[in-house]
């Protein structure tokens, strides 16, 4: 069942701690098959070196296992939100990948300071806001999806444009057309909070880049005029 | 004789390079066998490529050398210390990993901000008080290991739920169940301690993280109720 | 055509990810005949483990494509304009390079700290000021271009004696007599770049080092009076 | 001639790079044969991977090439200044190490914090004054000797105790009682300015450790009552 999306998860989690990405199992990806609405997820807790394709764990979107000897990431609920309201995204990525992670831990989104960050993300990545306590103590991981959902939907912000966020004193995750994608997003998270990082050090009051040259840099990568890489027809 | 807990310990040790925890020799792991009350430890100077099964040094709780041709871990008597304090731990390592020797050099805790702490440590690491002139000039690594058992008891905190500590000027000792689950809480204490150095240059009045998130992601992967990872039967 | 300067820019490229200055492919060198006229450059977005020979694209000055199945680099028109105005060098390379990428998110040049920046620069690596809207809206990577000549002109600086810049809000661009040259100052770049970073951190108002040593430490490696390194007849 | 010593001394040079100590060609390693007072010393200028024992140059305390077919490398006089003033050193290596240098940049020395840097070095590693125009302009490299030399004795420092130092605005020197040695403080010197870098960011006002944790950290492992590590017999 789904093998290709199982051979395409199991990949792109094995490309965390490629990517340093990850320390030990700390991290998780899942890909979607829109047609059946079935979500294919890293089980919860098992190394990467030993994860095989028969690991991958297969739930629908009721969170239900639908195949699979393993339980499934235990941040399962929170992807099966995302994909529901985040409809042209086929891939999630949560890590707890370090300059992210502060930017988490410190509250902040990760601000657009340059062309790296706009050749990928079409603004600030935002954070949530802190979790009640309601949410925290009940239904925990499907809440955190609903917090990132409302953090999206208040601020008017398109998912497909900003393809990721960080949970409040938690950690990034992150989204994109397949799982491969999401995973790339995540890499070039990593980087440009690290440059914000860096940046906000030397200069503590640092500009945001102008919205001009935010528009140049997503625009030529981005949609209809997009002029970057080579055409694939 | 302790052939198993030799290897375990032996390990334990080699692992320390491998997760870049340590310079030249500067770190060492022991483990007890609480039936006999030997403990096995890495003798002191040696080599990490040079260490081999035979080269473990096995002493009693007094410290005397029951077995082994080399001169212990000058950290010795801090490890027996603790051996006979925390009656729930069975392995012990101290390195001078970077991050965590910062904040112990700069007489800080690590405080609990995020949910990647909260997943291993219940409440800030605490830093010991500075020794007094007496206990640095007689008994110094006695007396290392009782201020850090002064340090679990007058806070209060339960050294099976803060498996770490920052030693005063020094750098951190952490503990675990297995030498093994002692390296990786040493391998999660550098990384909290990175993360939380980050968080604080951008923000030096960050707040800790809310004890409902913490109380959360603690005991969703420790104690009875835990539903984190594979049930281990 | 070019088959030596091909293997040259190929191989400069591949120096990239070798030296850890580029993520996936943030990044592209260039190299000139001056004889033709022709410059041999990177294929616009390909992955640096697929690139070979025959994926080096040759255009000549106006940007025309004389020889290549792929786009060339997207910033082709800027290493056209750094080409015609400075004419003595051979190779040109962007990067995005984590800490001069910073420096130039900050709107601040790299300065002149101490003897490894003046072994290589006889001086502050300048950042170019904000691009106007009509110049990112109209030829943006040809009017970077012009910005780069525009501050070394108004500054009264030598390309030579300078071979890098920060390009404001985006990242470095680096140049020298060959591609393989421009790799190495672009590697020099990004350490002097981290060096300046972290001794700022320690003294914010650090001064720049005194203008004798400067002098001493760049011209002992370059121009008529240097004894650095052994003789090359 | 010198066959051991140049064979030490190659060896040292190669360790420069795998302990991530040097950039390039940026640091050099020397040792002395006390008997003759000829110095064996790396090329000027020639990369590591290219380095084999015939390579090395074998100089007497004058400065004179006594064998050899390369040039010796351009910072030849500070060795020899040092090895003249301080006759128990074997060894000498300077490098451009990042952490070091970012506190030569600073004009700061690497204050004692903690028992790291106890371990190695009895009291703050210091940095030299600036030098004089005359200086610079002058036998620049003999005087950067000379104001190493000065610095320990105006500071009434023990080059045996402290064997680092950090020449103002340019990077540090080490030594020791071979080769080996002097790239061993190398290694700990680099990691001892990194962990006060990082302590000093936690807090700026960070005090030094006390007098007698100094004390019995640096003569545990040093003199007459040291018991770190095997008897060597």
């Amino acid at each position: 069942m789904l093998n290709d999306l199982k051979e395409q998860v199991l990949q792109a989690n094995l490309d965390l701690p490629k990517h340093e990405l990850v320390t030990f199992t700390w991290g998780n990806v899942s890909g979607i098959n829109r047609d059946s609405g079935l979500v294919v997820i890293k089980p919860s807790g098992v190394a990467y070196e030993k994860l095989t394709v028969k690991d991958m764990v297969v739930v629908n979107l009721d969170g239900e296992v639908v195949e699979g000897d393993l339980k499934p990431s235990s941040d399962t609920a929170t992807h099966l939100v995302l994909y529901k309201h985040f409809d042209a995204i086929g891939g999630i990525v949560h890590t707890h990948s370090t300059w992210a992670t502060a930017f988490a831990q410190s509250a902040k989104g990760v601000p657009a300071l340059g062309t790296t960050h706009a050749d990928y993300f079409y603004g600030t990545v935002p954070c949530t806001r802190p979790m009640t306590v309601q949410e925290i103590k009940h239904n925990y991981e499907l809440e955190t999806g609903n917090v990132i959902v409302e953090t999206f939907q208040k601020q008017g912000l398109d998912p497909n444009q900003i393809p990721s966020v960080l949970v409040h004193k938690h950690a990034p995750f992150n989204w994109g057309k397949s799982p491969a994608e999401a995973v790339h997003n995540a890499v070039v998270l990593e980087e440009v909070a690290r440059l914000a990082h860096l940046s906000y050090q030397l200069d503590h009051q640092v500009d945001d880049m102008e919205q001009e040259l935010l528009d140049k840099h997503y625009l030529r990568k981005h949609g209809a005029g997009a002029y970057y890489g080579q055409k694939t027809t």
